[in-house]
């Protein structure tokens, strides 16, 4: 399969893939040449080339690339073809405001359930969910197929929570805690959103001359 | 300066040596060796060595680095020794959690001002804040300092928020917007949370063997 041979490199690129061909299927742009996508990737067209022969099953025709085949293709080897079930822990600020964002469920990132262990949050209606208790958890990873967990907690529980899904089995964690998880990587796939290092490096870059 | 030299890899593990460092001051540990160090961040100590050594005026002891001295100095590279006054624009949910995110504003990040254009949303209070109409953007950007403009608004309309920044000589956007803006990066620092792409990368990692 083509994918076993996608370089790190362009695994961070294929987000971008994904997002431009949307673009253009959006604007309604059925052909591209493999310059106008690097163009609107900021990519040398033989970079675009190289990286598509990766992907592994698009043809090229005589004026480029067809752009709806192309996004399914890069699509599938995201892992978008299929649903996924999401829970959130942590119905703050930024739980609810991943559980309110719409294009994550456009693209079948479904969130199933929310928990939150303060009292004054369980109860509240996100959306079309009730926030639960966090007690729930376990009974509802029992009863329940979870794809990914949320990880919306503050720094100080992150850790706690995160074990109590590695006891249940959750394969696959999005954290937002600004904090580095402990876990067995054979067993669990975590990617971190650290809002605090990204703005860091923002700060960073404002000081260079 | 020590900066000069700081390569891309390294300036991206910046923010987590500092998010360690701060962790281990809160630990009150006062002195840490490059081993212990490296095992915390999974690096090899000659690593941490090599990265420290980057820094520039951090010595090192016979029992290791000095935490509080080691942070101060990592803050200054990453310009946390002085306040940052950000606006934000889009008091949608993601901009709203930006709002509340407390350790922002413990480490300098003081949003002044929050715009949106939808009627519901103006006139909303958010913390200490009282969201007004992206209207009043390039009056306030005239009589007001701004350091950071944060990008929160949906994707269509953040082009046309960024060349109204543009216009007003904003040096620093944090966009959250899912698009890739267009600007002279002479003129603008921009530095992107694409939440999607992050979903996406876990989506894709979860789909390996």
């Amino acid at each position: 399969m083509a994918n076993d041979y996608i370089s790190d490199a362009l695994i961070r690129r294929l987000p971008s893939y994904y997002r431009h061909l949307r673009e253009l299927e959006a604007e309604g742009i059925e052909q591209i040449s493999s310059k106008e996508l690097g163009e609107r990737m900021h990519q040398t067209p033989s970079q675009v080339r190289q990286d598509i022969n990766c992907f592994g099953g698009v043809g090229r025709q005589g004026y480029g690339y067809h752009v709806p085949e192309l996004k399914k293709r890069v699509g599938e080897i995201l892992g978008l073809d299929h649903e996924h079930r999401m829970i959130i822990i942590g119905a703050g600020s930024i739980g609810s405001a991943v559980a309110r964002y719409p294009s994550f469920s456009n693209e079948g990132f479904r969130t199933i359930a929310l928990f939150d262990n303060r009292p004054e949050a369980i109860g509240r209606q996100i959306g079309d969910l009730t926030v639960q208790s966090t007690e729930n958890l376990e009974r509802f990873l029992d009863e329940n197929l979870v794809d990914i967990a949320v990880l919306a907690v503050p720094k100080h529980a992150a850790q706690e929570v995160m074990d109590r899904l590695l006891a249940k089995q959750v394969a696959a964690v999005w954290n937002f805690a600004p904090t580095d998880l402990q876990y067995d990587p054979q067993r669990c796939t975590v990617v971190n959103v650290h809002l605090s290092d990204s703005l860091h490096i923002l700060s960073y870059r404002m000081a260079q001359p």
